[in-house]
């Protein structure tokens, strides 16, 4: 049964996240609904992260296994058709090894969060960025973020809900960046806690206030208390750029 | 009577374009609408650049005049409050001299073009670049976009309905990059005709597919006949980025 890799991207705004829900289309049933009027089987398409409602993906991993064999491009063309006119698209469809995992093959993931720091409101990005009208010192948050790299407890920055076995994760890199009005928060690990990135940079953001310290991040994450964190960032700032195998 | 200049944002895909019309709503109108509800005066918003149906901008500057003296920051504040929640947004506002004018002081104007080329449509940018499936060769394309600069009669890049008064324009520069699955196309000027940049796109878009030579593109130049151009690009993927006064 051959299997396919796909990359994919899609606008998060209109759906209930990833993962099949009970109230809303998720980007996987959209998928899966494609693959079933394209090959008319109903199957099972993995993914690499399962992103929430309102995240985006440029380059979000999945892979599904289909009974007959077809040419990748033409896997690829044809659920582009099918999710026709859903904000999804794939990029690319590629043959791969039966052992192949969208989700536990992957070795690392990157994200990046974009927040809008001005006065004014987004136009051209809204719903794509997170709006912060207050001035923030994207310098003093970079510094801070370093506290958090590195392999940790992340209890602290870990929603309720969050499944993982373990909260012990190695933080890659953390990097902010200012250019003009657009701070982005570039983050990479081989894999993240159920909100960590959107708890993390909402915890930044009170440093880029001025209401937190480095060395206070530092404490909240040795604290191991999920009440020490920021509040989580919004999802529409949130984007899965990238998944390495 | 003081003047604002304002630097305004928008998504231009559920505008009617820039100016009044009588089938939907307008950018100015938006504007104008916003002024009213704040300052209790109907006054005209003047723009620098008339953009059409569905073009974008992030640098679009206008002025308008106020009986009553408010400062820069609360004019911006208020029209943002009112404009609210149309994707139009005001970047910065400031106090100018009654001389100012955002359309006939306006000594450049930059805008962008922005092509999505890959087998797959877009997802996340839909609406806001023109996707195009076909490869382009965005290196001929930049070779061809040279054979314009320069002044000339741009009557073959030139709309049926276009009001200037002579054909005749400098066109300063005309870039094309190629970063990824994007290709941007810079053009610079003084003033453009109407459809002029979506007509040079159209243009350059069918030697990116092979279609059309750089010499050709001199040829139509040349031939000051409309019929010579490619067919104009669509509005998703135009912004105008800055007005230099």
């Amino acid at each position: 049964m051959p299997r396919y890799k796909l990359l994919i991207e899609y606008d998060g705004s209109d759906f209930v996240g990833w993962q099949r829900q009970d109230n809303g289309i998720s980007v996987q049933q959209a998928l899966e609904d494609a693959v079933h009027a394209f090959a008319g089987e109903r199957t099972a398409v993995f993914g690499a992260g399962r992103t929430d409602a309102g995240v985006h993906a440029l380059g979000q991993v999945g892979h599904v296994d289909l009974t007959r064999a077809f040419d990748a491009a033409t896997v690829r063309d044809a659920l582009n058709f099918h999710l026709k006119p859903r904000p999804i698209a794939v990029i690319e469809a590629s043959l791969v090894e039966p052992d192949f995992h969208a989700r536990f093959s992957a070795r690392e993931r990157g994200y990046l969060y974009r927040i809008t720091n001005r006065r004014a409101r987004t136009a051209v990005d809204a719903g794509r960025t997170w709006w912060v009208p207050v001035p923030l010192d994207a310098a003093a948050m970079h510094v801070a973020a370093q506290t958090l790299v590195g392999h940790h407890d992340f209890t602290t920055f870990r929603a309720a809900l969050c499944q993982a076995r373990s909260p012990v994760k190695t933080l890659k890199s953390l990097d902010v960046e200012r250019n003009g009005d657009e701070i982005k928060i570039a983050a990479r690990a081989r894999s993240f806690l159920h909100h960590q990135v959107r708890s993390m940079v909402g915890t930044l953001k009170l440093v880029g206030e001025g209401k937190r310290t480095a060395d206070d991040v530092r404490a909240a994450l040795d604290a191991r208390d999920r009440t020490k964190a920021g509040p989580t960032a919004p999802a529409s700032g949130l984007y899965l750029m990238e998944v390495l195998y």
